[in-house]
């Protein structure tokens, strides 16, 4: 895993998978300025809204992405997570939030969708192969989402040793590098390296149940984690609330 | 890796991929041997006919799966591959076949499709946690398919390894495991094994550009391979051709 690394040459091509919250928006806006030429993917898995891939739509187009596709695929149809089963309620306190399992030994909140980042990350896989491109970044980040198996190094790295396996290119020259930047950035330092980069963080939505327009609920665990973010980083915060 | 182990209790969920090719529905017959509760995943992938997903549904039902899901994911978006991409011929001769890219160190076939197990071990993984299951079974074969990379044994192992950080139920027990029982199998092999578990030839489809009612072309390299594979078994060539 690397955090933070320039291309072999300017304009090398990158994936850069886009959710269009702030913290993929953060990364893309990194990938931007390290001279990558950057193709978005973004992916509509079943979540309980469009309005983040709307936002995704925005950011693309705001750092002028080579390309940007969003790839349907159904994840609501397993179940097992409070974004793709409306039967599971999105959580709105961090501290009482329950576990799907009550043995679980290690704390993992209902929001998590499983094998997510798996199934983006191989999807990317797949993109970069068909455009040569050895470099694939997300915004996997430990410190908020500590719960989350697939959000923390060990994780990103084992990733990186499929990529290598798994590729034409990969098992050819060993060069495929997946980049989780901002995986160890506290919410405020990513709102800091964003603002630096040009990052609207009004246009990106991170609510678990934002509206339609995009307007965050401000109660679910992600405003609240956003909320503290932009107290910490001592900066207004933008985002648009529905009240 | 584990290439065949029982279940630690009888009529335990395991998750496995089926095409709809004589491969996948001979690992089916397997697992349903072993004593597993088998839970069929098919991938609609942009592949150039739907017969093999037919032939899929028709084998998933005959060996009693518990559930069978047909996901759509359409990598024809990416190209780069003559089975998503029409633009690229599906060669008619294994040793005449190009590679995507003339300078490859290694021989890939033009009918690899980028990242496609990856992508497809994924979205099995992210089942698999909603079921609880720890076993995914998929028919990878690295005597038939040496020039792909994700059939090779050492891609099996990295994909265990990172099911097992990737997931809850890895990260608490470890427990994932990613079967491919048929990798060192020759067509022979695999043809006798799926004969004395029940598996009727016919209805499988392997051909790469089968037509609507599931028959072959006779002359593509999955058809080589199987004419091969029969021969090599003493056994009756039971697939139905268009001639």
């Amino acid at each position: 895993m690397s955090n933070n690394s320039a291309p072999r040459q300017l304009g090398d091509p990158a994936v850069v998978l886009l959710s269009g919250g702030m913290d993929s928006a953060t990364v893309l806006a990194l990938v931007k300025n390290l001279g990558y030429s950057p193709y978005a993917l973004s992916l509509r898995y079943g979540q309980r809204h469009s309005s983040e891939l709307d936002a995704a739509k925005v950011i693309a187009k705001q750092f002028g992405v080579v390309r940007h596709e969003i790839i349907d695929l159904d994840l609501s149809q397993f179940g097992g997570s409070a974004l793709t089963d409306t039967n599971i309620k999105v959580p709105t306190n961090v501290l009482d939030e329950p576990s799907i399992h009550n043995d679980s030994k290690e704390h993992i909140p209902v929001t998590y969708v499983p094998a997510r980042n798996t199934i983006m990350l191989s999807v990317a896989l797949g993109w970069a192969e068909t455009l040569d491109a050895t470099d694939i970044f997300f915004g996997a980040n430990a410190v908020d989402y500590s719960g989350y198996p697939d959000c923390r190094p060990a994780y990103v790295d084992a990733f990186e040793r499929l990529a290598n396996l798994a590729t034409k290119i990969g098992i050819q020259t060993g060069a495929m590098r997946i980049h989780a930047p901002i995986i160890d950035m506290t919410k405020a330092k990513i709102i800091h390296v964003g603002m630096s980069l040009g990052v609207d963080f009004s246009k990106t939505v991170s609510c678990y149940q934002a509206d339609q327009s995009g307007l965050a609920c401000g109660f679910c665990d992600a405003c609240r984690l956003r909320k503290v973010g932009f107290h910490e980083a001592l900066t207004p915060d933008t985002t648009r609330y529905q009240v």
